[in-house]
This record gives structure tokens, sequence and C-alpha cells, in this order.
């Protein structure tokens, strides 16, 4: 197996033309001098989480944010590093693969050797299990030469998901000292990443000095933060998918008369499912977090689509579109708490065949109700993140089911009048994740590589390396990185009056913000999606000419630049400061202290309020 | 619905560059004067059918193949048309949407408008029922704004397949009349093209003035003979397809635990599904017709597939994607024969419930072993042209519950000592047929619009409008059409020793060709598919910069320039004239008497042998 790991391949003239594509770097990492300046210590978004936290992470709670400037940037407390002895580095895929993640090997191996090229770069094999197995592959530019800019994992491959249990974690930390890496760099999303900050802290206790690293990639884009904008692979994936989609659309309004029900990968969040839906207009999305927001039942959820489908018949319109995201199904509160039985009895070691006979009353009745093939998938063995195995379980039959079930209904009473009801349904998430990877996701995780060496190079641990102002040109991208433990919260679980446990503190899914600017554009819009097929066809991916700079319609709607206003919010104290100087008048001294107390005043309150990112 | 077809929409910015993009003409067509040389009367490719189809088609049969020339050309017998009156030509898709099929109708209005600007062109809304209700919509460059180089039939529809029943063919010929047709130009495939052959019999015959014109056009690929070298759309979902086909093949070599079984859209001919592996290199095909020429049985199948996993697995590999065309489900002798005993009973009524019991034991047995859902889909009532639903029929599932199924047996009796075996289906279809149409698409079916035109000019009835020398650029096409009757064949039923029965004559689908070229690269390659996982990716449809220009590789392979031999025969012929003319010596005429008597009777032996299309 492993010897087929890095080996050189036949392209395809186009896979080809995409290898020798140069992403540009944004000018403050352009040339061999960097800047760093660090800002204030970080806290955690959730104020009343943040104490639970840093006794979890008491070596690497607290830690500043880092930004990197150009060398002849202005800043003051900026520091220029100028030592770059020769390091090793090792790097891991954990968890799903994410188009361009071979892009974040590039960067990092270019950056490391522009610095010292004495320094080697190892790639490890099969994932986490390679890493405990300390199998790996030293990174050159010629392993690297088939893999440029080019989707999949498939350079190093990718196995377990986890870095997690005591034996993991000692195996990682044998790993790196063993191989003397000065620094580790995980590629992953929400969870990965979880796993990069314990492994940072356990390594900063055991005195290992191997930094930790972690770089948001994860097609689902629900790692996303005050510091993190997008993951890589996020833009490519719904640009494939919104291609599909968008053909569905228009087979659908060629031939008049089928729904299509399609169901998009993205696991417990929506983002995938949302951004499509602004790129494609289909006629209809279900979104995980509306429902479990609404707390909508399955029989909530038929409805709408069957008064969807009834409405559009009294317009002779006998077609459509309708989008599942694969979370879905664990958002309707009934069924979710239908798994969690499950799940329960699974781990207890109770046969699927006899689980039918142990479920609550209420549950059995829900489980009977469903259709033999959902049944079968809902009593799949639950995924390590204790969520369902959400690609298996085919939603979009289910509600495809139900539909027709109640359109045939609604037909023999004679509510509903139309032509019978015709389903087709897909479920897209495969035939997207191994896509040569966009233009914009080529750039963001081969300058996310960069930005990985000068993380090392600043001798930071337990940090996740990032890039903001996303929606502008590279050329005003703004490199940083920011502790992991700054992203974090921990969840309680009640169980009944009073009884309360609390999770481990861990970076969280963020769920799709029903507040936002993006899901805002969805909602003005949804009425018009819905009857009048403004389908919109973004056609595939292009590389070339126009079109090719295409960015995530979510990521250009929201304010996000978190990083850019922080600094905003500087530039104010310091005029302040320069203002209010000795010497200055006392009405202008009294304006300030009176100014700024009420300013004080509001924000202790609104940061106690607890703003929970979940 | 009328209300919305060929209403303006909002185009994406791609789709809008898509619009403004202009295909080339040939340089025969560039201009308003066009010569027509007529060939040599045409016959059938079977000559054991041409005295059946002679005698169906006593108007139409027969007739020469045009050629369309430069004005300038140097060509004996040619005519150049001067005379262009104002016409009324109706349009309409026929059959399943195929990508490209918009640009047919530009193309055409392109032509008639160059040629006389009081020219009208009348599109049939929802397809062969708005040509028989008269529901049409006038053809304006405005209509056309935001239809040029998109995909779908929507500005126009498409409803029924057909136009068959003395009612259809009575109506169609009403609607020519009430609305003073000149022209009817039917788009679409095989079906189609026969249908529009019938309809210029029957014209001609009624001394109705509609001359009657097909284009081929259907992404199956199957519309293929003398005349011609491939369909519109077939390019278009071949090259989406293979995007997704590569997608999943990095997939899986990425995640290592997954065989991937993907059906693809196409009929009962594999063409697709051959273009697909020679465009990504998949592990494996299995094409309908290997299946059929071998008679493979379900349990070959499934053990070819299980025997390369195993081999796989031999080698430490658990992955790998496997491609089966839609049409596969019906090439297997012992379903083909539970399929027709079930179509039989349908027909006469039976209801899906009790088919069972009323099938011969043989079958009964076979169909009691195959799993629920694939029973389920079996009974589905037939298309009307006799076939199965094959878009419906899960035939990669069958297949994988099979492959699951006998990898465990052989787990359990040790022969397979390798890991479990898992298995993800999909069906790529739907997803494609939308698809924008890739540039190669967009100017062929935008040429067929042009050269439908001047076939009109030239007063022909019956004729398919044909491009050939397709694998060169734009400006060496070859122009012409052909008769359709000269494409179409006899099936001959057997019914037990000595009894036959006749079909009507048809254009049948063509078959991949075994002894084709495309055919051999795919044999030579099958090994190293199979087992060194030299997967491929052509990458997402490009419009823009290289890449753009890639044509399929059946089309570049395959020996195809039948036009261009026959006039290279013709040379020969008049070359042999020139030399032989009155004066030359006996012994160069002895010569070519004795050359030209064995060169006849070869060919003579040969054309009575009967090369049967299918």
């Amino acid at each position: 197996m492993d010897s087929d790991f890095g080996i050189e391949r036949e392209l395809s003239h186009l896979q080809k033309l995409r290898s020798l594509y140069q992403p540009e770097l944004p000018p403050c990492l352009q040339g061999t001098t960097v800047r760093v300046e660090f800002g204030d210590a970080t806290t955690a978004a959730d104020p009343s989480c943040a104490h639970i936290i840093s006794r979890s992470f008491p070596h690497t709670y607290g830690q500043p944010l880092a930004h990197f400037l150009r060398a002849t940037a202005n800043v003051q407390d900026a520091q220029i590093i100028t030592d770059h002895p020769s390091i090793r580095v090792g790097i891991v895929f954990c968890g799903r693969q994410s188009p361009g993640g071979h892009n974040v090997i590039w960067g990092l191996l270019e950056a490391l050797k522009i610095h010292n090229p004495d320094s080697i770069l190892l790639g490890f094999l099969g994932g986490s299990e390679g890493l405990f197995a300390q199998k790996t592959l030293q990174i050159t530019d010629d392993v690297l030469a088939t893999y440029k800019n080019q989707g999949g994992y498939d350079m190093l491959g990718r196995t377990k998901d986890q870095i997690r249990t005591t034996e993991q974690v000692n195996a990682a930390l044998a790993a790196c000292k063993a191989l003397k890496l000065d620094g580790l760099i995980i590629v992953g999303g929400v969870t990965s990443n979880s796993d990069a900050a314990y492994l940072a802290e356990t390594f900063a206790q055991a005195k290992c000095p191997t930094k930790v690293v972690g770089v948001p990639v994860t097609l689902n884009g629900d790692l996303k933060n005050q510091f993190v904008e997008t993951n890589v692979g996020f833009d490519t994936i719904c640009k494939v998918n919104s291609q599909l989609i968008s053909n569905v659309c228009t087979d659908a309004l060629s031939a008049e008369k089928y729904y299509y029900f399609i169901r998009l990968m993205g696991r417990k969040t929506s983002h995938v499912a949302l951004e499509c839906t602004l790129q494609s207009h289909p006629n209809m999305v279900i979104l995980a977090e509306e429902v479990a927001a609404s707390k909508l039942t399955l029989f909530d959820i038929t409805k709408q689509a069957c008064d969807a489908v009834q409405a559009r018949a009294e317009q002779d319109k006998y077609h459509g579109v309708i989008l599942l995201p694969e979370g879905l199904i664990e958002s309707i509160p009934e069924v979710y708490a239908l798994l969690k039985e499950i799940h329960v009895l699974l781990r207890e070691g109770v046969s699927a065949d006899n689980i039918s006979s142990q479920l609550s009353p209420w549950a059995s009745a829900l489980f009977e109700f469903l259709p033999p093939f959902i049944r079968r998938e809902l009593l799949l063995y639950p995924e390590s993140d204790d969520s369902a195995q959400l690609s298996q379980i085919e939603t979009e039959k289910l509600l495809a089911f139900l539909v027709e079930a109640e359109m045939n209904k609604r037909l023999k009473e004679g509510t509903y009048k139309g032509k019978k009801f015709n389903a087709i349904c897909h479920f897209f998430g495969y035939q997207a994740r191994g896509s040569l990877p966009s233009k914009f996701d080529c750039d963001y995780a081969y300058v996310l590589g960069h930005v990985c060496y000068h993380v090392l190079a600043a001798g930071l641990n337990g940090y996740m390396a990032t890039l903001t102002n996303l929606k502008n040109p590279v050329n005003k991208w703004r490199c940083g990185a920011a502790p992991i433990t700054a992203m974090m919260s921990v969840r309680r679980f009640g169980h009944g009056p009073g009884a309360e446990s609390i999770g481990k503190p861990a970076l969280h899914p963020a769920a799709v913000d029903l507040k936002g600017k993006a899901y805002k554009v969805l909602r003005q819009n949804a009425g018009k999606f819905l009857m009048d097929d403004v389908y919109r066809n973004p056609g595939p991916l292009q590389f070339d000419g126009p079109g090719a700079d295409t960015k995530a319609v979510s990521l250009c709607v929201e304010d996000q630049d978190y990083m850019g206003r922080i600094k905003q919010l500087q530039e104010y104290l310091e005029k302040v400061r320069t203002i209010v100087k000795p010497g200055c008048s006392q009405d202008v001294l009294k304006a300030a202290l009176s100014a700024m107390s009420s300013v004080t005043e509001i924000l202790s309150v609104l940061s106690c309020s607890g703003n929970a990112p979940f």
C-alpha cells in the first residue's frame, strides 16, 4: 500500500497545466524577511467557558495573536525573525479529504527551503496511523511535481480521524521525539484541530520541543470563528456541487416532470447547502439550523415541501429541485431523540436486529413508521464524534417518500388536483470531494502552508495558521495565527432540572448563522426561488479566463474581517492616547473619561451576557 | 406552463460569457452562396434490408447524398442555389434533452435570416405535443439571447418521445399545413429520427410541401453510422461524467477503503461508459456489448468483479472504481429473458404484485434470487421503445450487493483473506444532462443548424443534416446530408426453428464496435487500469484557455471519415477514366480491365455477405 504513495503519475492535459500554476503570495510573505507582531493575550469567545478552557490548557491557553507583516511595516513591538536554523517538520492529513490539501504541503515546503535549504519536511503516510507508526515520506519538489494544485489526499493518504486516546497521543509524542521534529502540522477540520490543541498542550507539558500547528482544511466549511473565515476545500466543493445542482435544475425545467431531492455532504452543519443555494437558486433548501431553531418535526418538513409542490402545481409546474444537507436528519428533534436511543443501545452491544424491541414506546412508534431502508440506515453504528453516519442515511429518499405519500393522500382526498408527483433522488458528495481544487482553494492552501512555516519560526505552539480578508485579492490577505484554545468552547448537556454535565473544551462546528448576511440573502429570495424558477448555472469550475476568480457568495457577503476590525479599534485607542496626553486641556480629559467609562461599561455588560458560539 | 418558455432569465457570470461565444462556420458555409453536390443514389448498409426499406419508403428511399461546398469549389455537376425565397420553418425537440440542442436553433435561425430576412422560424413548445397542438413560439434573436451556448431544452421544453401513431402523424401533418411550413426540423436521437423519416414519407405521399429534416442530437452517442460520426451532447456528457468519475477515483485513492460502483446514462449501448473509461482510467468497466457478445451471466459478471477485488487485495488495495452502463442489465441473457416475461405480463394487464407467481419456473427462480429493491425496479412498466426503464434500475447496487455477498462467502471459506469489502454506489445521469455544452457541442450543433437550412434550400426531404471529419478543426469539417433511409436496418426476431418475424425498418442504436479502435485501446490498457490505479482526471469542462478544445477520445481514434473516403474513391475512379481513354494502348486497357474486374468481383461478394450493423 505505502509503496504507492507519492509516486509520480500520468496527468491529463488539464492536470498538467494545473500542476504548473503558481499561486501568488501576499506581500508580507514575499522575500525572506517577515516581521511578527504579537497582539494581546487571547480569551475564549464565551467568557463563561474561559475558566474551564484555561484549566485544561495551562501551558497553551491565553497566548497572544500573531500577525505576520512586511519587514518594512512600521509597527511598534513587531520583531523580525532573522535566525532560520534548519528544522525538521512533519505533516499529516487528518480526517476526510478536502480539495487543496496538497497545496498546504507545497507552500510549507517552499517556505522551509527558502529560509534554509537544509530543512526537512516529512509527510506521514496514511494519516494519523502513519504518524503513530512513524511511516514517513520525505517531501521534495520531485515528489510534489504531480500533486501541485491537484485534488484528493492521495499523495500521503489518510486513514483514521483521531489523535485522542492516551495511546494515540503517546504514539504521536514518541514519533515526534524519534523523528526529532521541530514542528508537526496537522491538516484537518474541527476534530483534528481540537486534537492538535490537546497534542500541543501535552507536548508542552512533556517538554517535547515539537511545536504543533493546525491548518483549517475541511470541505464542510464549519471551522468558522472570529479568526477563521473559511476552510480549504469549501470553495471547490460548493462550486462543483453547484454546477451539478444547476445542471439538474436545467434538466428539471427541460423535462418538466420530476422533483429532484438532492442531499449534500457537509456533516452536521449546512454551510455547503446554503452556499450552493446562493450559487444555483434551486426551488427550495431545508437547512438543519432552521429546523433545529424552529423545532420542526418530520411532519412539519413534509408539509412544507408538499405545500410548495402544491403551490407550484397551481401554476402548472410539476418539476422542482429541493436541497437537503446531510445533517438535516439529526436536526429533526424526534429523529435525534430516536438516534440517541439507538446509539446507546448499539454501544451497549445490542445487535441491530434486536434494537427495535428495546426502544422506548415513543421512539419505537416513530421507528416503525419509517420505511425499511431508513430504519436500516439509522441502525448503523455511530461515528467517532457521536454523530450518526450521515453520509449513509438517505434523508432525501425519506423526504421524497413522505412527500409522495402525502401528495397521493391529498390527491385522493381531492385537496390536491394536479398531476402525479414524481421524485428522483441524489446524494452529491463523493463526486465532488476529489475534484481539482478551485483557484481560490489552491491559493488559500498554498499561502497557509507558508504561514505554517512562520508560525514555527516564531516558536509558537498550539496555534492555527490563519488568513483573513479573503474576499479581497491575495495581495490584500492578512496573514496570522491564533491559539486554537481561543476558538474553543464547552458544551453543557442538561439531564433534567438542575442536573448538567460539561463536555471537554473543543472546537465545535459553527452552525449557519441565522442572523448572518448570507442567510438573509437566502430568506429575501426564497419566495422567488420557490415559485419563479430563477435557476442560475455557475457552470463548471474554470481555471482560466473570466469566471476563474469567482469566490463563494457567503464569503463575500459576510463582514468577516475580524482582525482588520481589531486593528481599526487599536488605532482608535492609539488616537485617544495621543490626544489625551499630559498637557491636554481639562475639558478634553473630562470628555475622554466620560466617553471611555460609558464604552467600557457597555462592553462589560455585553461580554458577560455570554454569546456562546453554538 | 407555456408562458415560461423562451423567457429571458438571469444568467451567472459564466453563463453570460458563454452566451457571447460565437462558434465558427466551416468555409463552405461562410457567406451567402453555397454549392450543392449530389452524390450517387444511396442504398442501405445491409443489402438484404434494402428491398424491405425501399418498399416502406417509395418516395424517399434511394435519394442521393448531398455535399455542401464553397461556391468557388471546382466540382462537376454541383449547383449553386441562388434563389432564396422567404420560408417558414418549424423546429421541435424530441426525446431526452441533450446539451447543445439550443444551438441547432440558433444556427438555423442565423442561416434563415442571412438568406432572407423575411423567413420565419417557429419553435414548438413542449416537444411533439406542442407540434400536435400547434403551440409555437416565434424564434428571434431576442428570444435566443439567454439560450445561446446554454444547456437543457428549456427554451422550448420537450414532453413526448414519439411521432408514431396515425393520430400523431396526422396531427403533425395538419400542423405543418396549418402553419404553412416549408420545413420541419426534428432534433433528437435514434427514435426521433426514425419518426422523421416516416413523417417525410407520409408528407411526400400526401403531397404536403413541408420537407422534414432530422438532426442527430442525443447524449447516448448511439446514432452512429457511415454518415454520422457522433451526436450533439455526447461530448459534454462524457466530459462532465469523466470529471466526476475522476473525482471519485481520487477520492477512492485518498480514503483507500471503498469500492465505488458507478452506473452511467446512455440507454442500451455503452458509448458513454467506454468514452468515460478512456478519459478517466477507472479500474474496471463492464460494457453491455461485451456481456452480450460473450453471453455472460450475472454470476459470471459477479465472479469477474470479485476476482478483480481479490487480486487487488493481494496487493493490499481495498479501493477501486467500477463503471457500468445503464444498458448492462438488459444485456445479461437471463435477466433479459426475465424482463421479457415480465413485460409481456405487464402488457397483458397483470398487476406488478401478481407477476412473480405467473413467471415461468426458471424466470421465477431468478426473480426470487434477486434482492427486493431490484425486483421492484424490474417490475416497472417498459418504455415506449420496449426497453426496460433503464434509468430506474439500480444495476450498480445489484452488482455491489452480489459482489459483497460473494466476498463475504470467500472470506468465510478462507479463499479470500483480505479486509471486508465496502461499496458505495452512484448513478451519474441527471447531473450531467443539463450541463452547459462543451465548446465542441456548441460548435457542432450550431453548424448543424446552418446545414439544416441548406438542406431545405436544396429542397430535400427525409434527410439528416451531417458533419464529418469532426476530429479535425471546424475549418476542415465536411458539411452534407444523407437520406435517413440509408441509415435504416430491419431487425429479425427468431421464434423457434424456421419461424421468423421482421420488424419495421428503423434506425437502431449502434452498439459499441468490439472490433473498433476505441475498444482496442480499452482492452490494451485494461490490465493496467485494473491493477495500477493509473487514474487520470480530465478536470472540469473548460471554456477558455488550454483544455477547452479537447475532443472525445473515441472520436479521435476511429477512422471515421466515410465521406472523405468516398471522395477519395471517386478520385481514383476518375483517374482510371482519364488514363483509359480511347487512344490508350491495348496493354493499358487490358491491365485496367483485369484489375477492375477483380475489384468488382471482390466488392460484390463482400456486399452480399451482409454486414448487418447490429
